[in-house]
């Protein structure tokens, strides 16, 4: 059976919430309930609203089965290169394994050549040497370090997003 | 002498570029002509076209001395929780150690605040251990492994960007 890519919308939203929390660090972070909860609703619609962003499903026979986000990002540096930037990677569990991964990642890439990116970028907790393995064969070199200062911002304290 | 923290425009492209090209990594990557190369001027319309995206200068009488660029990114990871990036952190030469580098990032973080993020993220070049030990001081962990996949896309072959 063949895999699809596609742009994930609002109906995609429960299917990609329950692979973000199959996850050893993402099952601690997030909130699986039906209808999921309406800050990922919120959370899609910016994403659908910015040209810059998108959300990719993998598909196959009718099932979601791989998700990941990819942002364009535009800047000076590099003589003004645009970056692509992947986010929140996940293979559904009974999928792990079977190259839908790659497959994804591949097609990802696909679509920052597409938008003249010339560089993609990602970071991934340095726990995940599995992960790690996995993209340095797709060509990625692990040459940075990654920090992230946390804020704690909840759902509720968040600001309406400006106007894109 | 008070500094102020705006919003970049065009007629700071000139300064941006030479503080990104007055650095051991950014030297090899820059051109630095007068007036500046259209990349550059491209690029900069592409951050102003996007609400998410924006470059902030730190500026001394009328001089400016520092730079960096922030992208706020929606996704639907821990609870559809905004991120906010930063890249292309610059200082001009002489202004280094002087306490604006630090004042700078707490701009960021204080207009990452403002827009609902729970986390802010950055990857720096592993080589920049000064630069790990700065971040560190401002409360940044180094938790993640930074990886990246060149493309090589030349500024002559980026497709027009879509429209924002």
């Amino acid at each position: 059976m063949s895999v699809i890519y596609r742009e994930a919308g609002r109906d995609d939203v429960a299917s990609i919430v329950a692979m973000l929390a199959d996850d050893e660090l993402g099952k601690t972070r997030e909130t699986v309930s039906d209808p999921p909860d309406p800050a990922y609703f919120e959370a899609i619609d910016a994403v659908l609203a910015n040209p810059n962003d998108r959300i990719i499903v993998a598909e196959r026979d009718g099932v979601v089965i791989a998700c990941a986000q990819l942002t364009i990002l535009h800047g000076l540096s590099r003589r003004g290169a645009r970056r692509a930037l992947i986010e929140a990677v996940r293979v559904a569990g009974g999928e792990r394994g079977t190259g839908v991964g790659a497959s994804l990642i591949r097609h990802l890439v696909g679509i920052a050549r597409e938008n003249g990116a010339s560089l993609v970028q990602l970071t991934s907790d340095k726990s995940r040497t599995r992960a790690h393995a996995f993209y340095e064969r797709l060509g990625f070199k692990g040459t940075h370090l990654g920090m992230k200062l946390e804020l704690g911002v909840s759902p509720a304290e968040r600001p309406p997003k400006r106007p894109a």
